[in-house]
């Protein structure tokens, strides 16, 4: 009997300990919210770095780059390149993209002279597509990318410096070759380099891109790259053009920043001249520049605004090439 | 009889009762404890950022800058310069650090010669002191402070090219004399410039510290200055030199980053010779250059380490004094 009577307690105790329970529960909830909300939201120029820390790297892979050069027609510039490269420090890797579509690659030559201390991969392609280089490459390693053209030739001194400065500002294309968009009074936008001026901007000049045939660039923007509009495809395989505008446009929108920071280079060369094959590249066609002014265009169309900033810095080597190149001649 | 036997449920309910609240509060404290070490930890270099947002700020007063110069037996000079900052683009308001002990001031004269653009304010200390251009006035309304010594005088272009780096590196001194530190093997660190080298640094220079008396400054720094150790105080009243090092060590130890950015400047002139009073600067004194040695020692035993880091980044404007400045002659 009293068994059944003393349940009743039991029961109540039972409840209260459900009721002060569900309240614990509650606080607990509120209290993780609250602290949750606090919690850092991701900010966008930060992504592409956290995108590939997802990747495991080893130490070397985080501390150095990798070289990506696109080729077409060129090997002997090529070969040339990819021996002056080897030479670089902190060269992780050498990926040689190879739009010479049906063309044995001299991978078999170039063993056959090694061994070489950076490795080479020779990735070859099906179409001879200019965005071919953009691709998001298994090999890829790095959070840093350095990308040159196949005809161009960057002091080992000027690469260092600028890969140090990368490593500062790591969302932003770092490299050797500014360009700049100016707005007309019609709206249209043109493309262009020094000569182009914007009217009425008091002293010195500006960029508002830096190319990617001559600088480094976070490897993250070639898997966002892979994330575009098509029509931006279609426009870079339609002219065989611009893949580097279009990269300055996704990095400009990314980081709201303008997408570039200039490198003043000690020693840069075009060697064109240089090849055999009297290919001559693809900037020499007449129509070049006036693709590139309709890209620009095009591109403001498809991404719905001009995400491109100007800037104005230009960033050398202090005490270097000059021992005191920091005191001004007057 | 049954109560007392009843009691017995209730007191093990009590106790279980006790156990359960004691788990979930421990479980409460550990979940708490788990998201706070999530919490962002508020980074050192935002610090002075947010200390003068705290301070209301007009819209002019967040994207224009505050003159503060210290002048002392070069009244000639003061005014000469008073006018030329009078034309500076985004000038709010000159602090004048008035260190002529028992002086009058030249308030009447400027006011009477007025009206001027800029107005000035004249602060009448009463010890000559080094560190008095440090304090945290109450009429620096802006975030930017730009510090000049009361002998020298930058372009109007410069400074205006310099501040628009600043508001792109806002928790470095951006400025235009840059010096550096060497360790030497017996542990002890010597001061220097240009003609000081780092044994076996390779190519180019680097710098540790840009001075204070041609550069612009976060104003929370000032804030922050006035929380030192005692002894930092005593070393610069100690040898009237040094607030400018010691402010370098401030801003390194904040950021964990490299104290200052570089500005190479266009026109940046000492008038020294042209004042009447023939005074000359302190750093003529002999010992000038040895006590500044024995300050960054000093330093690095208050503050418990050497946070001076390097750089070898130097910026100048893309396109300016020569319009073609980014090309490289070689």
């Amino acid at each position: 009997r009293y068994f059944q009577f003393c349940k009743l307690p039991g029961r109540i105790m039972g409840i209260r300990l459900l009721r002060f329970t569900s309240v614990v529960i509650i606080v607990l909830l509120l209290v993780a919210g609250a602290l949750t909300a606090l919690l850092p939201t991701i900010k966008d120029d930060k992504m592409p770095i956290l995108k590939r820390e997802s990747k495991p790297q080893s130490q070397s892979a985080l501390d150095s780059f990798t070289l990506i050069m696109q080729t077409y027609n060129r090997t002997d510039l090529l070969l040339k390149l990819l021996n002056h490269y080897q030479a670089i420090p902190h060269l992780h890797k050498v990926i040689v993209v190879w739009n010479n579509i049906g063309e044995k690659t001299p991978e078999e030559m170039w063993t056959s002279l090694g061994p070489h201390p950076v490795p080479v991969v020779f990735k070859v392609q099906t179409v001879n597509r200019m965005r071919n280089r953009l691709q998001n490459f298994p090999e890829l390693e790095t959070k840093a990318v350095l990308m040159m053209d196949d005809d161009t030739l960057v002091s080992a001194h000027d690469l260092a410096f600028a890969f140090s400065v990368w490593q500062q500002f790591p969302e932003h294309i770092v490299g050797f070759v500014p360009r700049k968009h100016i707005s007309t009074p019609s709206g249209v936008y043109s493309y262009g380099s020094f000569e182009l001026q914007n009217p009425g901007f008091g002293n010195g000049d500006q960029y508002s891109m830096v190319l990617i045939g001559a600088a480094f660039f976070h490897s993250g923007y070639l898997e966002d790259f892979q994330r575009q509009p098509e029509a931006v495809y279609a426009l870079i395989d339609e002219t065989q053009n611009c893949d580097d505008i279009a990269m300055n446009f996704l990095v400009a929108k990314h980081t709201g920043k303008s997408s570039g920071v200039f490198v003043k280079p000690v020693d840069i060369r075009n060697l064109e001249k240089d090849t055999n094959s009297g290919y001559s590249g693809m900037w020499h066609r007449a129509e070049h520049l006036l693709q590139r002014s309709y890209c620009v265009n095009k591109l403001v169309n498809i991404y719905d605004g001009m995400p491109l900033k100007y800037s104005n810095i230009m960033i050398s080597q202090f005490g270097f090439p000059n021992y005191a190149n920091h005191k001004t001649k007057m």
